[in-house]
């Protein structure tokens, strides 16, 4: 096991910000700044084409630390923010930009994403073992992950039963109905009504698919960036009800 | 117009309950007990077969006052709780009544419902016209009603443009997705994703057909009865968002 290796570490308005690897692996601990029990973890996948410090993602992770005493971990996926892209990487990413318009992009995402997931969910795997020896984390594990994240967090949270809730949404559902089939922890999901380029029927497929018995749709007016503001809140009180249940306040 | 007459007023944990009729129709006004400035006023509609102090609607009512500040409203609909129905309403019921399993309860319980909505909507505005003369109340208006109360608030909400943001669900869509079309306000809806009455396909379709630049739907896992208690914490804070916009906290 690779143990975190933390290098800096700043702190603002109660939330604890530290920069660590594990092996080669890039990645964010954010955690409140005075806790006294032991937290739970959240993990956040950035979506393709952004990293681990991408403004939607601290946002959410300071609202996880501040609203909810969680602790908050980002990784870089493979290829992405810091890391190297592979030889496969560019030769997906230039099939991506051959794409005239009107063809289908979603195929070429999909392969692309889940050549990322093959990677990335033993990164994630690691950064629990790593993450989860240190006293101040616990379990239960939540993760969070739109687009592309939701590629790479539907394999993890299917392999690994240390992950006890997630927000997924935002992707095509032909590569992943399998994986949500196999997914039985309580999940959100979240799909825009009027995104021109993941129809909402992938959503819809990817919501039906999953078995868990505990499961919200959120879908919403607007385009693929439109998502509201509200959910962000919705996600803070989706982990507070599932990852607190068993776990000191 | 009829002006509400007021007969008893109890108040326990900061909430006043006070019940009133209408010319005919009884209803009740809960209300903070202690306000110092006008309240945005949110009625509530009962489902099918229950009353205006049916639990739901009383437990709804109350997280209202209490967690929103708000007054709430409601009023039995013509041929339920205290009033007589007629001799229509008992057609349409021995008509439900007549059923054999497997028949479609759908169209019949669509035809009810718009009786009952032909008759309920001019309820509702009379009710708007003599509780907006008090002066602990003021608008937006709010409005909240599953299944049947879905059929007559989405008729009244496209014809009373007092009705700023409304929350509906849990309802067959084939007479309705003309009056949603007529719908611009904030609206969310609310479907049981394995419900065997209501396929879901009328929920989606209902959500499609709204007009509103701003409407999310929340689908949840479980059959009609199984809506989670959090829908009631996601109503309170859509009628914070869409009716405290305008007015002081």
């Amino acid at each position: 096991m690779h143990p975190a290796r933390f290098t800096t570490k700043t702190s603002s308005d109660g939330v604890t910000e530290q920069d660590f690897t594990i092996g080669e692996v890039p990645g964010v601990l954010w955690s409140p700044t005075s806790s006294s029990t032991p937290t739970p973890l959240v993990l956040l996948g950035h979506s393709g084409n952004t990293h681990k410090r991408t403004p939607a993602v601290v946002g959410l992770a300071r609202r996880l630390v501040t609203d909810g005493g969680f602790a908050v971990a980002a990784l870089d996926a493979p290829g992405h923010g810091d890391r190297p892209r592979s030889a496969s990487d560019e030769r997906r990413i230039a099939a991506l930009r051959r794409l005239t318009p009107g063809q289908p992009i979603g195929p070429v995402v999909e392969r692309l994403a889940a050549d990322i997931a093959d990677r990335a969910v033993p990164e994630w795997q690691a950064t629990l073992d790593a993450l989860l020896e240190l006293p101040e984390l616990e379990g239960p594990i939540g993760y969070h992950g739109m687009d592309t994240a939701t590629a790479v967090g539907m394999r993890l949270t299917a392999v690994d039963p240390r992950v006890t809730a997630a927000v997924f949404g935002q992707f095509w559902s032909d590569t992943l109905t399998g994986t949500a089939e196999r997914i039985t922890v309580p999940v959100e999901v979240v799909l825009q009504w009027d995104d021109t380029r993941i129809d909402r029927h992938h959503g819809l497929a990817l919501f039906d698919a999953f078995a868990s018995r505990e499961k919200s749709l959120h879908a919403n007016a607007g385009a693929y960036q439109d998502v509201p503001a509200f959910e962000t809140d919705s996600a803070v009180r989706f982990f507070t009800r599932h990852l607190r249940r068993t776990t000191a306040a």
